[in-house]
């Protein structure tokens, strides 16, 4: 399991569009708080190896690229930590 | 918008993973209750077009492919209006 402290750590720029508590303010964009770890861990490999097209998926195939297996680990430890819908 | 009614009625099958109240059981499988409607949409649709690869996407791409758009839109409406977290 990562570490959700470095996670914390790494996530500053997630929160442009998936919100500061993990809610996302743009409706088009999925809200990670409470998401569980593992599929958070699965999402993010598959942008990263842009297996995940679609959507707006090339915006995330962008971000994990620069991504370690360390950090994916640590930023799904991050946002699954998070109260679902921010509370 | 969908029909959360009509959503709800397609999305028996959908709780096998996704649990019964959009909070999966399973760890490998995201959460849905309280998901932004219009991310629903737009992964159900990169599901059914297949774009959507990676991880387990060919379980949600069969999944898909017998949905039409009106069906999508229902089901994303019916997981959105679930309370986060499932409480």
């Amino acid at each position: 399991a990562g570490d959700a402290a470095a996670g914390k750590a790494k996530a500053a720029v997630c929160a442009a569009c998936h919100g500061q508590n993990g809610v996302a303010m743009i409706p088009t964009y999925p809200n990670l708080a409470g998401q569980h770890e593992l599929y958070l861990v699965s999402a993010l490999k598959a942008y990263k190896s842009k297996q995940r097209n679609g959507g707006q998926a090339v915006i995330m195939q962008g971000q994990a690229a620069a991504l370690s297996d360390a950090d994916i680990a640590n930023l799904a430890a991050y946002f699954s930590s998070l109260p679902a819908g921010g509370k």
